[in-house]
């Protein structure tokens, strides 16, 4: 089974915190949105959406950093995932 | 009896929690607005929607995730319906 | 009397719970936004609205699905009517 | 005096309830935003407004239902009449 | 010292209560935002505001009706002046 | 130092009180919005922002009356400034 | 490893106070929102953003000063960094 986002949506799977320890990467505690990590699984089409053109800039694979309340949570054969719009998300990690 | 929806609209029709066991997908409970799981039945035309050009991206068939809050609900020959637009549709299951 | 709604309005009259068992169609009760089914008796001209352009979509007679809380009502010769914007109509039943 | 209304602003007066009775209007009493009747004095020019091109529907003499709540109230030489946007009318009644 | 002021702004002077009964205009006590007269003393100069091309529609010497609590005040040798934006000018009154 | 804005915005710095009675200038106490007065420090290029073309109308030098609450207060070499977009400027004061 | 910010997103690394000492730079207590400054590392490509055509005007090594609530903050290799969009970004500071 596969999950193909419509427009400029984005299947990403979240990076588990002791994955985060061998990256390196820690998300700091605080009253702000705190932003995660999470690798790139399904990429949407982009193209016209909500009126405006949109050019897919993330790839499957691409480690990304999202806003954490962003997008929707769906579990697909016992994992979870989130789909969210690309415009949520802040930087490619590399 | 038929439902034509206008624009952007699409009437979905929710799979029921037993069938999402069958496909393997379960929906976490969570704060976050949750999405489900559809068959698509009817779709609109697209074209200018409030000043924006919208091409379909679904079809009739298709098993969709939505956003749970989204759309409205609406009862015909004793079947449930939810009529929303495609905006909200989040990705096509294959 | 006659009544023409300006730009992309449109007059329905509602119809009535009786008339809803005859077609099949019910209406379920819940926490969201009910939609209820109405006549079509006259359409706006559509054009250019709000510098968008619109195309009337419905037609006098056509059957139609609207969102409960869209519109203005007002009462003429003591017949009730709905006054309300093209896109708070959401489908047509055929 | 004369009140010229600018951009696509209507100078209405209200039609006052006995004249209502007489054309067989009857407005509801509902938790909705109640429309009334009123008749056009006073039209603005239209053509570009906040960067939409408005072409005025409306004409001096019309009768038209408009939404309660819009627009501004002031008294002229001791009558009182609303100043409104095109788009809070409603509709023609003929 | 003169006030000139940006993009689609005006300054004006409030008529005072007794002018207003001079001319005849007496504005009601009600719920609703209050419209106010006032001369046009400064226009600003109109053209690309925030994306939009305005055109300066009032001029100096104009009896206006405004929004009463739209704009800003200011005292200017002793005088107090409102500046806003033309789109919160309802009416010229001739 | 320099504080170089980038976009439409603007570094003012505000006119002191006493500056204010010299200038005949009184700001009233009310419960609106108040202005104030301040001489412009440094202008943005202006252009594209958010996608409209902006034209600066302020220059070096310019006395301005401004929106109280708006834009952002910075101290440089032991003074304060403040960082606010050119809509915010009300009218210029020669 | 390295953060490449999408669109119009930039990544900085806030000043700290020591430095800002040294600088001259003193940020006021104040009830108004507080701006910071920062040091950009990595500047995102800009190009079409929601609809709009963004260049970006900062560059690596520019201190920068921002609205302090703005944007997401992430831990990188021990380091606090600030991912936010160029239009939070208030000014150069040379």
């Amino acid at each position: 089974m596969k999950i193909k986002p419509l427009g400029d949506r984005v299947v990403i799977k979240k990076v588990e915190p002791e994955e985060k320890t061998k990256s390196g990467i820690v998300l700091p505690n605080s009253a702000k949105e705190q932003p995660q990590m999470a690798e790139v699984l399904e990429v949407g089409p982009g193209g016209m959406v909500e009126g405006k053109e949109v050019t897919m800039e993330v790839k499957k694979g691409d480690r990304v950093i999202f806003s954490k309340y962003a997008g929707n949570e769906v579990k697909l054969d016992g994992e979870e995932y989130t789909i969210l719009k690309q415009s949520d998300i802040l930087a490619i990690v590399e």
